[in-house]
């Protein structure tokens, strides 16, 4: 898996075109980087082939995106019985997984969770980590952030997005 | 901006096959939902037209995302001249945005930012939260949490990776 791949700076100029716009046709991109198109084409097969492109997808807009992002960092109460804080924490994350304005869930460590939710408007933001997650059993603590001005990952929340 | 729009089940059933495989033909899309190609072409024009579909790009595999990911919450020192604040958040958020592996950074709050940072390896990803977060000026603290085990949002890695 983890085999360690040499990408030219053709490669890396062809990758950086299609993460920008994956539409774009073999002949556009041969034009655009002044390669022929018989190149252009033969790389992006060994690109998909290697596993370097891994999928093609679309980033949803504004219409379908959350507006409004919060981290939410969640500690798990550790209970008497150690054995089941493995449960405790994979029922919470199974239980998060499975709600619509969670966009991402991970564990972190072996008693805390963290998760990304969004929602269209701040309140509702609010209203529905106050209902949803701060309410699920066995939680010792939940650490809300709300996230604000992107400088860098801006498209997550449409990249994440559920339709 | 945030006008409503009306998707119905086709515009969804749309969306959901592009997300899997945004190469998928007009032809290949009608054949699969059933529905003439006129219809499934006037539909995709229709959703980028009023930007459900922002872009189109592609997630990278293995050999260029990196394995391991952290949360970074890092809490910046509040200056003695309140004003200096938002310099300091301005600031680091600009440096960790310039660093190579760092994949989001956002502000939560005035004085908190969150960064995802990833690396090959778990030694190398300490190191670096080390060497090239941790001894950046104006911080009082940062929490860092190791995210293991994904339960929803998994591509991220391969989303924000750089080329």
């Amino acid at each position: 898996m983890a085999q360690v791949i040499q990408l030219d700076d053709l490669d890396r100029a062809i990758l950086k075109l299609l993460k920008e716009d994956a539409r774009l046709t073999i002949a556009e991109i041969s034009s655009r980087l002044n390669k022929p198109e018989s190149t252009v084409h033969f790389r992006i097969k060994k690109l998909q082939e290697k596993g370097v492109i891994e999928k093609y997808t679309i980033i949803l807009g504004d219409p379908l995106k959350p507006k409004h992002l919060a981290l939410v960092v969640l500690e798990v109460e550790r209970p008497i019985i150690e054995d089941f804080l493995e449960r405790y924490v994979e029922y919470i994350t199974k239980t998060l997984s499975m709600l619509p304005n969670v966009l991402l869930v991970a564990k972190s460590g072996d008693d805390k969770i963290v998760a990304l939710v969004g929602d269209e408007s701040k309140e509702k933001l609010t209203e529905f980590i106050e209902d949803n997650i701060k309410t699920i059993p066995t939680l010792r603590n939940a650490i809300v952030l709300p996230l604000s001005e992107f400088k860098k990952g801006n498209d997550i929340a449409g990249f994440l997005a559920e339709v």
